[in-house]
């Protein structure tokens, strides 16, 4: 195995990682937030408004840690540097 | 094990475990979701139209991470630019 | 072992653990959501109708990850196009 | 080792840790149901009807997720593409 | 190691793996659904009939997911196609 | 090291292996549903016949489950199809 | 290494591993029993000899998987069918 | 495999496994801190001015270690010096 | 390494192993069953005659466990027949 | 691989595990105070003041071991002396 | 490396081992058994004999465990009959 | 590699790991400390005096064992003996 | 490497793990015993003199388990048979 | 690799395990001591100074598993006998 197809394995198996791994926590984290925010407008229906403000501040916070992981994961697919740098020297191959 | 078939192993595999590892995340998440809707519906059940609302928005939210996972794992599948590189470097093998 | 194999054998490997591993989650997901119904109607029996609607969709959310998993399994093992370009270049073996 | 005889064995050992461990998931989430079934039964037992309809509804959804692995591990031992694939190749070995 | 064995070695490994592996997950199921029954007996007495009826329904759905692990490791074991194969193609070795 | 170890190394790991794996889940599932009869019956004494019956029909249920392990291993070591093959090819070793 | 130590050092391992991991489910699961077993009988004194019968059948219960491993372990050790084979093929080595 | 490429592909695999593992830890965190304002909002809405002032400076601290990894993640891609200092050594390859 | 240091090597390792991890279930199971009797104690303390007699006995039962695993080890140790299989063929080395 | 790669090869990896393992513990311990502050808040909101102090003296506590695994990291990276070292060894490589 | 230094390696790695890891039990043991006896001497100051005699008989049966794994590395360490063998059989090296 | 760099390395990843796991543990512990502080001060504010001088002392101690392991990590990064050893033996490399 | 530095890496290993490892339960378990005690003291004031005995008593016990595995470390840095034999076996290396 | 440098690698590597892992243990049960002494002091102002006093003698203890591990670990640093050994043995190298 050469340094290109290395470099490709490298990559194709660090996207798909970075991305399912990347996943489970803020997929958890929505979930036990979505879940606490239903239980407590069932409490407290009238306080939905700030409550609801308040779930999706903290959804989009929390969805940004997924997406610096797809950030990273496209990164590795379609703008790796060091793949870029590969092809570059290989002439034709 | 030559180049082209040792990307497509990584490629195989990696589809596979990112599809199924991204998606333990979001089901669970999911599950967590849905199982507080019905329990606060069952304690409030006047303000189901509130939980229901919230409850769709929360389940998009967590389905987008497993959407993430399933477009990686479709885009290593078929349309993995390693994977074309290669390809149009073998001159029919 | 030469390349054909080396694809064959990691397809069949990578087809049943994302089916297993995907549907962990999805099952246990769903447990959790079915039990929860019931503790709900048994504590609010007037409010079935709502509860098993929100149940069912709820439900229908989760096994869609299940699917997920299962249609990459299947098209590892029947569409599988690095298999497919594999056999077409190779000449009755 | 050949081709023949290292796909023979990765189709035994998948078909075998699809169907084990995809059981692990169902029958836990079939144990939970049916538990909070009981708790419900004893609960409110005028609510028979509805728990044991929902009840089933919900295993008939989770039993899905263990057929599914059963399926795929079926198919890994009867109906393999890729060992019919190789015998077809393999000229009276 | 030749061929035969090899397959052999990898039937003997996952028969047993399947058959203890997918016992885990009914047996604790079965353990918990069996506890809440109990619970529920001492609860409500006068439901026993309900509450068994409904017991016995799980137990048998929960063990099917044991019983597609047992038939796995029997067929495994003992109507194992790519043995018979292997066999049928080595003249008295 | 020849076929003929390489089956009795395998088996002999596979027995322990699966007896004793196997006897993990039915034991601390038998260990719940007996704690529980216990904590049953110190709850409602008069309905000691009740509950012991179903804790003795559930037991045997879970037993059922090591029963299966059992077995397996028993095969292996006395009823092995693999070792028996084997030993008929091999004359006088 | 020749077969016949193979075969001892697989049988040695196997041995101990079967007792030793073998009896951590049975342990746990006893205690657990013992535990309920005294909280009952400090909640509902009258009740003992149900509670202290029903202890028993339970132990019973459980101890009988520890004494599957010990067998198999036994068996292993004094009693081993490939060993026996082993040694009588060899002609006093 | 020469210096050049063992460092990109250690370059890779680092950043994607810093990203996607160090946003598992600040992901559940969030996803608990918000849970937890919910709560709070639904038992004291009077206090939601301090509640929401807390939570956001409590997320911030949070956020900054997911800062963290995925500012080293971006130097281990952009700006990785043992990479610029190999490059400048190797002579157009 | 001959035969011979290979199955001393197997032998010593399983019996450390198999007296410590075995004695980690026992261990913890009695000191559950001696917090729980203690419990116990505090809230019944006039029968206490009957809690020590029942705890005494279970402690017995969960100790056997234990023993089963030193015995095994001991055997490995001090009674190994594999090993005096193997020094009786020795001659002096 | 020679020594300048292998030690360029560790610091990477090292920097990367340091940064994204060592913010697990600060961020769940964060996570976790937050929660209990706004839990504080909510049930006692005249001690907004004193809760508010410990809360920061206690996140910048927790945020100071986040940060020593950022310092070595950094250190790996940046002010390497094992690399420096080697570089100064290597005469233009 | 000769059959000496292999087995005197096992045995120093076995002693630690056994002895580090068969504390473990016995001291989590330990500690909830002494726990519950410093909440049940809270809650009932009269029993306080009765307590703490059951404490100790429990304390000398768990430690008992805690022996075993002792004894066994010492043995390992200063009485170990295979090395005692191997050293007979070696004439001053 | 020679010993300089194989040295070079297990000091770097050395340093790594500790600081980053040895965080992990008392970063968590100040996270339960600080928590029930303010737990305390919100259900007893007037002994905020005392709780406050307690909690310091406690996250004192527990940085105290963060900063063994931080201790650690910089000796084997800039005073390591055995670097030294090395680098003193080795004559301008 | 020769049978010395064999045997001396295998201690240092050994020794290191041993106490590390042997550490863990007696921590946790004194921390559980400490925060038990405290409880209590907080509980019933009057009975400090029989829970501070008790406690004290029962760190013992529990510290006796920290200090077999401290002894076997410290044997087997400075008094470890087996490098002595192989140290008196080797003339001036 | 040379004796020398191997033994300097397993003492650097063990030294920082030994530090980071053994200081888990005592780092969390500290946590855990101080917590409840916090909750005490809130429950029962009155009772400080037995409380504190007790907290810090719980304290020193679980310190001092702690400090076994760093001398464990500044021994196999400064004073290492097998380093020591070889350097003597190692003339000017």
């Amino acid at each position: 195995m050469d340094n290109m197809s290395m470099i490709a394995v490298a990559s194709i198996l660090c996207a798909g990682v970075t991305t399912s791994f990347g996943c489970l926590g803020p997929a958890l984290a929505e979930g036990r937030a979505v879940a606490t925010a239903l239980t407590a407008l069932a409490q407290q229906p009238d306080a939905s408004a700030t409550i609801t403000r308040t779930l999706f501040v903290g959804l989009a916070m929390i969805e940004s840690t997924a997406i610096y992981c797809f950030v990273v994961s496209m990164i590795l697919i379609f703008a790796n540097p060091f793949w870029n740098y590969v092809i570059s020297q290989t002439p034709g191959k």
